[in-house]
C-alpha cells in the first residue's frame, strides 16, 4: 500500500479543520506511517457556505458519491453530525468495505450497536476518539490503557457550552437567559441549544463512555437528562455558602449488575479537581479498580481539538491497515461475544445527597413542617440555611441532605410543595460530595 | 494462539501488583481478546522478602532462566528496575523472540534508543506506559492519541515523592529534612531518595517523553537536573506572596530546529491548573499545535496503577499477536528512520523569567547596586520585595523578574554575590508564569 486515500464527508467546522491538520501535518503523518495520508475528496452539499480553509483543486465535491463509491478511497470520515443522512452514509461506506471515522456522537448513542455490529462483520473499522470530549483520549484510554481495569466510576463535564455558560453564571452572578444569549452572540452556543443546556448533547456522549467503560450497550432512552436551564444565580450562591459549585455533570457507575448512567446539574466541592474545570474545557474522572482516579482535562470542542483527534484515529486505522490488523481492537474493547445489554438503574431507585431549596412564609414552626416531612421519608438532614426574616413573605430554606433514595425525596417534596406556608416548588439539585 | 503466557522477573511492589492484576481480572481480560492471559512464571532471587500476595503452586522461581528459556512465554514483564541485570534480561528476552513490557525509566532514559533497534530487528514489541506517570495512560497518549499533532510543550510533574514532599512543605511550613524523614518513615520516601529529590527520576522521564513528543533521541546527559533539597520555606512563602507555588517541574519544549529538556523547582501561578496538583499525584500538561493543551492527572506510582499501565501493555501486546501484527505503531510513534538525535539547547542559552533571592544588608543604597548590576546584564525586573528593616542585619531582598536569559543571570549573581553588602549566596528558581 503506497498511501492510505482518505475522503471527508461534510466541510463544516470539524471537517474543515480535518482538511487542514490532514494537509500541514502531512509529513509528520508520514513519518509516523511509513506512507502518506492523502485527502481524496472532501463533499458538501453546500457550495455557499464561507470557509477559511481552501482545499487543493480537485478535491471539493457537492457529490456523496465521489466518496462513497470512489474505490481508491480507503478512509471515510464522516463530519456532517445528526441521524440522517449521516447513517445512511456511513452504512453505504461499510458496505463497500471502506473504514469509518466519525465524531458523531448523536448517531453512536442512537445506532452505535448497529454500526460496530455492521462493520465488524465487513471486518473495517470504525474509529469515534472524536465523538466524546474534543481532542481528549478518552475513548482510546477505556478501549486501551485502562484496559487491565474493571471501570468503577466515571464523572464528567463534557458539554464545552453548557460549562461555558454555568461558569459564567457562577462568576458573574448572571442569570442563564442572559449568558446564553451573550454566548449566541459569541458563537460558543448554537441558534438552537437544546441539545447542550438539556443536557442531550451530554446524554449521547455518557451513553457511549458507558458503553466502552462496562462492555454493555446503553440504550439512550435509559439515560436520565436533566439541563442547566432552570438554574437559578440563587442556588449558584447558596452551593458557594456550602462550599459548592454546580456543575453540568454527566455520571456513569458500575454496580455489578446494574449501572447508573445520567445526566444532571450536579453540587460538587468546590475544592474538587473537576469543580475547578471552568469554561468550554471538558473535564473527564475514571476511576479504575486498580489505576484509582485518573482526570483528563481539554478542549471539548472546536475545528482543530475535535480535528486532532478525527486525524489520530486516521492515523490508527492507517497503522492496522498497513499491518492488515483490522479489529485488533473491538468497537467497545469488550468482544461483541460478551457485551451484553445494561441494565440501568431507574433514576427513581438512585441515591444520592441533595439540596433542596424551599420557598416558604416565614412563620414560627415552619421549618418543623418541612423537616418533618423529609424525616418521615427517611430523609436526613446534613445541613440548613434560613435566611432573611420577613414576617408573611416568603423566604427561601434549604436543606443539604445525607444519602437518600431519589424516589423518597421526590415524594417528600411533592407534600412540601402541597404544604400551605410553601409558596412555590421546591428547587432540587443533586450533590455528590465525594466526586 | 489459545491463550497469552507472561512471565515476569522482579515480585517486588510492581510485580505483586501485575501480578494480582493479572490473576484476579482474568475474566475481564478473557473477554478483550478472546483467549486467556495465563500468568506462567514469577522470577525473584529473594526468598526471604514478605509478599503480601500468594501466587499459585509452581508460579514462583528463584530462577530467571525459567522465564528467558521457557519457549511457552510469550511476553517478559521487565520490574526489576535498574540498569544491571535488568538490560542484560530484557536483551535475552529479545534475542529470544519475546516481547517485553518494562516499567524501568532509568534503564529506557540510558539505553531506550540500543533495546528499540533490537526489538524492532527481532521483530518483537517494547511496552513501557509503566515507565511514566504509573496508571497515567500518558505514552499510549503520545504514541497514538495524538498522533495527528506536532507536540510543543511539556509540563510535567513526575515524581510523587517529590511532589508529596514540596506540597508538605507548602501547606505545613516544614523544612525538606523535616519532611523528608517523615516520608521515609511513612514509605513515601526511599531510604536513599537520592534519585526522587535531586530530579534524576524526573530526569529519566521526561527525556522519555520528550523522546516520543518530539520524535527524537535524548541523552540522558542533556538533560539539565536540580532537585528540591534546597528548597527553603522562606522561597516556598515568598511564591505565595507573589501568587506563585513551587513545583519540581520536568519541562520539554519544541523550538523546531532544538528542544529544551529539563528538571528543576519551578515557580507557577497558584491558579494554574498543574499548581494544584499535590500529594504523591501526577500531572502532565501537553500542548500539540492542534489539540491545544490537555492535562491528564494521576497516581504515578504504586503496585496497582503501575501494575494496571503493565498489565494494559500485555493485552496491547496481546491484541497484535492475535492480529499478527506486532511493530504496527514504532516504539518512539516517528519510525525509525526518521528519529532523529535531539539538539538540546544548553541550558545556559535558555531564557526564562526568574525569582531571586538575596541576602543583603540592609543599608542605603542596596537595592540600587543589586539592581543596577541585574540591569547591566540587561535583566529586566518585574517585581520586588524586600521586607523588614534590621539596620546592619542581613535581610532577604526577593526580585522576579521578565524573562532572561540563564547565563545572564548567572553572570549577574556571580556579582551579586561578590557584593560587600551581599551576605549568602543568592537563591535562584526558575519561573513560569504562563503555564
Amino acid at each position: 500500500m503506497d498511501a492510505i486515500h482518505v475522503g471527508i464527508l461534510g466541510f463544516g467546522t470539524v471537517g474543515t479543520g480535518t482538511a487542514q491538520i490532514l494537509l500541514e501535518n502531512k509529513d509528520l503523518i508520514l513519518q509516523r506511517l511509513g506512507v502518506p495520508v492523502c485527502l481524496a475528496k472532501v463533499a458538501d452539499r453546500d457550495l455557499e457556505r464561507k470557509r477559511n480553509y481552501p482545499l487543493p483543486d480537485g478535491v471539493f465535491t457537492t457529490r456523496v458519491e465521489d466518496v462513497l463509491e470512489d474505490p481508491s478511497i480507503h478512509i471515510v470520515v464522516e463530519l456532517i453530525g445528526g441521524l440522517e443522512p449521516a447513517l445512511s452514509f456511513i452504512r453505504r461506506a461499510i458496505a463497500g468495505g471502506k473504514h469509518v471515522v466519525t465524531a458523531n456522537k448523536a448517531l453512536l448513542a442512537h445506532a452505535g450497536a448497529q454500526l460496530f455490529g455492521e462493520a465488524a462483520a465487513r471486518g473495517v473499522e470504525i474509529g469515534f476518539e472524536a465523538s466524546v470530549g474534543g481532542g481528549i483520549p478518552i475513548i482510546r484510554a477505556l478501549k486501551e490503557g485502562f484496559a487491565a481495569n474493571q471501570i468503577q466510576s466515571i464523572y464528567s463535564i463534557i458539554n464545552g457550552t453548557g460549562n461555558y455558560i454555568l461558569s459564567r453564571m457562577t462568576n458573574e452572578g448572571r442569570k442563564f437567559a442572559d449568558v446564553l444569549k451573550e454566548a449566541q452572540e459569541k458563537g460558543y452556543a448554537e441558534k438552537d441549544p437544546t441539545l447542550d443546556v438539556e443536557g442531550i448533547d451530554s446524554a449521547h456522549k455518557i451513553a457511549i463512555l458507558a458503553s466502552l467503560a462496562f462492555g454493555v450497550t446503553v440504550p439512550l432512552e435509559s439515560v436520565y437528562t436533566e439541563g442547566i436551564t432552570h438554574i437559578d444565580p440563587l442556588d449558584i450562591q447558596f452551593a458557594r455558602e456550602f462550599g459548592f459549585k454546580i456543575k453540568l455533570l454527566a455520571i456513569a457507575k458500575n454496580h455489578g449488575d446494574q449501572i447508573e448512567v445520567r445526566v444532571h446539574p450536579t453540587m460538587l466541592p468546590s475544592e474538587s479537581p473537576i469543580a475547578k474545570v471552568d469554561g468550554v474545557f471538558n473535564a473527564i474522572q475514571v476511576e479504575g479498580d486498580w489505576v484509582g482516579k485518573n482526570m483528563f482535562i481539554g478542549r471539548g470542542a472546536g475545528a482543530l481539538p475535535t480535528g486532532s483527534a478525527v486525524v489520530g484515529d486516521i492515523v490508527d486505522i492507517s497503522r492496522s491497515l498497513l499491518k492488515r490488523a483490522c479489529g485488533r481492537v473491538s468497537p467497545l474493547s469488550t468482544l461483541p461475544r460478551y457485551v451484553r445489554p445494561a441494565r440501568v438503574k431507574a433514576m427513581e431507585s438512585i441515591s444520592s445527597e441533595f439540596y433542596l431549596r424551599c420557598s416558604a412564609l416565614d412563620k414560627p414552626g415552619v421549618m418543623a413542617k418541612i423537616s418533618g416531612v423529609l424525616g418521615r421519608h427517611g430523609i436526613s438532614i446534613a445541613s440548613v440555611i434560613q435566611k432573611g426574616r420577613h414576617e408573611e413573605r416568603a423566604v427561601p430554606v434549604v436543606f443539604v441532605t445525607h444519602s437518600a433514595r431519589e424516589q423518597d425525596v421526590r415524594d417528600a417534596l411533592g407534600e412540601i410543595d402541597r404544604l400551605e406556608v410553601v409558596t412555590e416548588k421546591t428547587m432540587l439539585v443533586r450533590l455528590e460530595s465525594s466526586v
